[in-house]
């Protein structure tokens, strides 16, 4: 019951990769936060070395600011919640990693996301941010849905908000389609004057630089444009039926997490507000509770 | 009147650049083809150094193909139909260049097709290929319409329809909206049966990975699958109405070009396709045709 560690003592880091941040923390076997670090990119869909470096670095800003030493990395359980390893080829290629770990459980992104929202629970979550997918674990039941990536899916995230924007403002500059606000905002947004000033900021962009227009389509919305809106109720219509989807297999519980679950949030219709909890625990403590588990029935 | 050449004879370079590909043909004074040559792409958009050197190597193979040395790059008057050129800082990067030419002429080559397809004449065009624009010109007026590139704009062209074709099979085999045989049509075209197969062949390809899906467009479209008419009937609608735009300024004469023109004809309003007349010169006789208006001018 001592604050001090023994040797004996089993710590826990969950790591939660991403595409822009890797958060890790470490935890005590009763989930107390000794420590946490947070490093650059860990996408393995975009490249394993950066993720394998980014994993070393939370890692050891973590160890730091748990009072550790670098080598204590080997005293860690570590639980990895990372994109795409439903992929049995990516999954192989991480679990082949030389880990500077005592040992390393690995699942996706949006296993964790589930495990923490929902504190360790069963349930479904909804991440919506750049981008935006379903994700449900019942029983033995596994969901993934939508998550196809811009610009082919990610309907309702950020990024696809801020595509529609863009498309829209430049189909209206070009005197198609209604006319619409977006057409001066974005004007205001990259100050430029004309619908080559658009696409100069944003052809060849990344799904992050469209993302960060979403938030010029609810100001938009919320001042009545009918572009803005119609943009807006299509995102968040599926947004809606992506829950209802999710609903079908029964979870428990449901959370929206990501920076747009609070934006969307008014769009979406009732019957799934109704069935929103809060999110109780983040990420990387769904990738601690993940490891932990694991690392009992092993 | 003779068919040797003269040290005195003014040869003509038509360039036409391009996404893919780059085409020179030379000719002489009266619109003889003396030689033809084809390196790769040539947008300067994607690149300046990849630009001047296909142009260069299309050049050669031009000046080879007419029995001429390759010093000889010195006696022509070279046109040329570049992307992006109406764009200032473009235009001096590239007529910066040390050419190899005795002259050069730039213009787009939007500007260049117009002229080809109407051998000299004013009037429009709209280019329907991996991309979608068009182009006017009447008097001292020049109109540019769409062209904002994948997948931001270029509604209509064979990326956009190829894109459309993505996003609609995976919402299908989510459960979302309408079932398609598009789905089954993207298994079968990239050897894969599930979501996650057309998502690895198509996310983060170039545009004209997507333009390759057109057909497959098409092909479901003709058989009434209502989501591929819905797309098509979108599309050509944005292409007809583009057309009308382009009117406005009452060109003399109009074209279709490019690789989506004959299978989106029969989608096209009737009133557009009562006022299309088939294309007389390609761009390169385009390009030549500038730089001699133009070199009688300096």
């Amino acid at each position: 019951m001592g604050m001090s560690q023994t040797k004996e003592e089993s710590l826990y880091i969950g790591i939660d990769g991403g595409g822009s941040k890797c958060r890790a923390t470490i935890y005590t076997s009763d989930y107390r936060i000794l420590g946490t670090g947070v490093a650059g990119r860990a996408n393995p869909l975009h490249g394993l070395a950066q993720t394998f470096q980014s994993i070393e670095e939370s890692t050891q800003l973590a160890l730091a600011d748990a009072g550790l030493a670098a080598s204590d990395s080997k005293r860690l359980i570590a639980g990895l919640g990372l994109a795409g390893v439903n992929v049995p080829r990516l999954y192989q290629d991480i679990a082949n990693w030389q880990h500077p770990f005592a040992s390393m459980y690995l699942t996706t992104d949006l296993h964790t996301a589930c495990i923490g929202a929902h504190q360790g629970e069963e349930g479904a979550v909804i991440i919506t941010g750049t981008g935006s997918c379903g994700y449900a674990r019942v029983a033995e039941q596994e969901l993934f849905l939508g998550g196809h990536g811009f610009a082919l899916g990610d309907k309702g995230s950020g990024a696809w908000l801020g595509l529609k924007a863009g498309e829209c403002a430049l189909l209206d500059l070009d005197g198609f389609g209604e006319k619409t606000q977006l057409s001066q905002r974005l004007f205001d947004y990259f100050g430029v004057n004309n619908a080559l000033g658009i696409v100069e900021n944003l052809a060849g962009q990344s799904s992050s630089t469209y993302a960060k227009l979403a938030r010029v389509v609810f100001e938009s919305a919320s001042e009545k444009d009918s572009v803005a809106l119609d943009i807006v109720t299509e995102g968040a219509g599926y947004i809606s039926e992506l829950a209802r989807k999710l609903f079908a297999i029964n979870p428990p519980r449901f959370s929206m997490i990501g920076g747009l679950a609070e934006p969307l949030s008014p769009w979406l219709d009732e019957d799934v507000l109704a069935k929103t909890s809060p999110i109780l625990q983040p990420p990387e403590w769904g990738a601690a509770f993940f490891a932990k588990q694991q690392h009992a029935k092993a």
